[in-house]
């Protein structure tokens, strides 16, 4: 069995913001030279995602729409932003979007339907954050 | 390290709906002759799901009425149908319901608890859609 | 490709409960002896989930707040509960915090980022379940 890692950053400009993350997350496949295995892609910080849905703009403004309307950001609303932290929406918007994706790999790619794109999603951004991409098989 | 393969394909009649494949999973696990794994079970289109849940019709009826009261169908609520879809509802609904699933495989069996089942889940029925299955292990 | 197995059990006073599990985990991981690989860790059973998320109190009651405005318990609300039982908003909640996480082993650890902590979400109390730990890798 054969394994490999690789970590993504990203520093994002708004609080809130989708990242298309496919071509890392293949270029990382092709570089573990793995045939037949998973590959496990997961936000390294408890108020991040990663998932897998459509590159369709008007669809993140309505991912972004729902989540703000459903868990809002409003600071006042949250216990543990008694902590001094105003993030506690972020920790809960990650809960509805998820974690992690696990992707099968055959003859090499990245096994996917006609129209599944992996995506980082930020729900409280501007600093310092990571992907960890990490393959196993043979 | 073995690893196997199967897709399964469906034709829902509704838009919504879910489908038990337990028994086209444990198949899958017989035919890998896996003893010891991992059983991934994912859509491969992102307007549908899997997930484990209950077999109880009751339950799938109050899962589709709390999907259609909290991420309705209307597709005017919507940016992502300005080009020209209608079902960006169904894009939500599935990141509530789960892309995939991972079962371990144990002395070649789903290690299920007592009530688990797997289920597709579609939100945008009415044409060809698949559930990939891949199995790693020895 | 070794794999190892442990069950860990559980009966919570409340009907709602996180208990963080990271502990239990990383000594899974110690046990395995596996160095490379990935360890899936999930709820046995259709009423409670196993999540990635922070172990803070403030947050926790958050969530409990979320869930319960958004996915209330009134027995009355659902028609799985026509069948004596009175536990489908657990069946529910369970699908907004999810089932399972797949965390990769790198070196013989968990790799984690610097907040990630394993919780056993629990939403329909009071008897015993149980969580599967699996490790597959070398």
């Amino acid at each position: 069995m054969k394994s490999y890692k690789k970590e993504l950053w990203f520093n994002t400009k708004n609080r809130l913001e989708f990242i298309n993350i496919t071509h890392e997350v293949e270029d990382a496949v092709r570089q573990s030279e793995i045939k037949e295995g998973f590959c496990l892609v997961n936000a390294m910080h408890i108020t991040s995602s990663v998932f897998i849905n459509d590159d369709e703009g008007g669809l993140h403004k309505d991912f972004a729409q729902w989540l703000e309307q459903n868990i809002p950001h409003d600071p006042k609303l949250y216990k543990h932003n008694l902590t001094g932290e105003t993030n506690a929406d972020a920790h809960l918007k990650r809960q509805f979007m998820g974690r992690e994706v696990v992707v099968a790999v055959t003859s090499g790619k990245l096994d996917f339907g006609p129209w599944e794109q992996v995506f980082y999603g930020e729900f409280d951004g501007r600093r310092k954050k990571r992907v960890l991409i990490k393959i196993i098989g043979e």
